[in-house]
């Protein structure tokens, strides 16, 4: 039998790898690594910086997996799910090509493979094409990532949080707390000024950015050195926390 | 200057510790450790394990911080937030007469302390009476090894996820995803039938616990596993992901 561990690698510093993660990263021979668009340099780099600082033994190998593109004309979730499909059969194919059997191959997902992640989802899809068995390691996440910089408390007391998009912030608003991902339009902007957020981008790396206070008194702040890191580095990754006022 | 780190431990496998915790448990002469109630014992020796286990030179020392008693015939909110100015103070004097300046202190919170943890809480209130500087490592949560263990997305494509405690579902219910934590009573019982649940207790320990389904096939069962394992360890740490059929 095939064996895969999907490993949550956290969401920035190598250091955020766990002991569970270090040991299936040694039990692998071979890595499958996805193009990841503008961020991929970096990313790349630092996955393979992980595999160098962790793994023992030398001899393991990466199999680049080719994105195919999303369609950009259909709605959202038919989009992705349409490339879940073309993934899971592109997945697949190196999967019986290029991992014998018993031996053992894994994927690296950023942060945590539970959190707007594709991989297991499409990992569902690949299992009706070839046969394995798999594990997930979590992983920290860029949730943790913001609490920690900030040094702050995730919840209130006994209260409720919301993680959700910057699609949604600005479809369905916000009240109480609120993490936002997968934001690039700075939906913050959107909340009422007395709204406070904790922002951050990079978190973890040696470019990290932290700013914090209400949307009214650093929201365009924000804005501005969020697009002026975009320029720099070519990509951006940045959550935030909201709390309203209310 | 003394100085803290406050460092997530994981939520449950000593194998979730991160190398970043690792370092900052070798950097550490005193372990200010709380009083966990029922689960003392077991979480005590957790703690324990993993200090062994993870730290290169023995000489650290844990110092136990008594827990002042809850007023439990106050609001919630105001008993707890009486019993952080306790724990504040009793803190602020065992930081005095136990790290010496220039020393480090650290305080382990099971799981990430942003998460329905107070340790951080209770610190920026400890610092009206000493000085200290501090930073905080992010660990595994227990929502992350729920997933991991259950081998399931937390969010749908594009969707949000609630986190939230089980008093609040019962007052508020709930539609879409929410992960549900604190719940002594089984509250998804209250959920409609329709309702799929995917249950967790003991999380990345040898005593760990799964169930999925929904709520109308296996929500009973849930509850009697439960109150079997609780009576039988004498306390429980469960957690569950629910989704609407909404
Ligand atoms: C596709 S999601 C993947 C999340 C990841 N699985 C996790 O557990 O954090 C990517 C989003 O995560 C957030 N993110 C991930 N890493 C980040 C970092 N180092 N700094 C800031 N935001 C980050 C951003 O909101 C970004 O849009
Ligand atoms: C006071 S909160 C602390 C949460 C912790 N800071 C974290 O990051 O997971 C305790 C709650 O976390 C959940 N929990 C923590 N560890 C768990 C485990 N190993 N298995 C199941 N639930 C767990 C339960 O819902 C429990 O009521």
């Amino acid at each position: 039998m095939r064996r895969i561990h999907v490993i949550g690698i956290g969401a920035g510093d190598p250091d955020y790898v766990t002991a569970q993660a270090i040991s299936a990263l040694n039990d692998t021979q071979v890595f499958f690594a996805m193009d990841k668009g503008d961020a991929k340099d970096d990313l790349v780099a630092l996955r393979r910086h992980i595999c160098e600082r962790f793994i023992e033994q030398p001899g393991y190998r990466f199999v680049e997996l080719p994105d195919p593109t999303r369609a950009t004309d259909v709605h959202y979730e038919q989009a992705v799910s349409d490339w879940h499909a073309a993934r899971a059969r592109l997945w697949a194919q190196a999967i019986e090509a290029e991992l014998p059997d018993g031996a053992c191959g894994s994927f690296l997902a950023w942060g945590d493979p539970s959190l707007y992640d594709s991989t297991l989802r499409i990992l569902d899809r690949v299992a009706e094409h070839v046969e394995f068995e798999f594990d997930v390691i979590p992983g920290i996440t860029a949730i943790q990532a913001l609490t920690a910089r900030h040094r702050i408390p995730l919840n209130d007391i006994g209260e409720a949080v919301l993680i959700t998009t910057g699609r949604r912030l600005r479809d369905e608003g916000v009240r109480g707390a609120a993490v936002v991902m997968l934001d690039c339009e700075c939906s913050f902007l959107g909340t009422p000024a007395d709204t406070r957020i904790w922002w951050g981008a990079y978190l973890g790396t040696p470019d990290e950015l932290l700013v914090h206070g209400t949307v009214g008194e650093v929201g365009d702040r924000i804005a501005e050195i969020r697009a002026a890191a975009r320029e720099r580095h070519g990509w951006i990754m940045d959550i935030y926390l909201l709390r309203t006022a209310d």
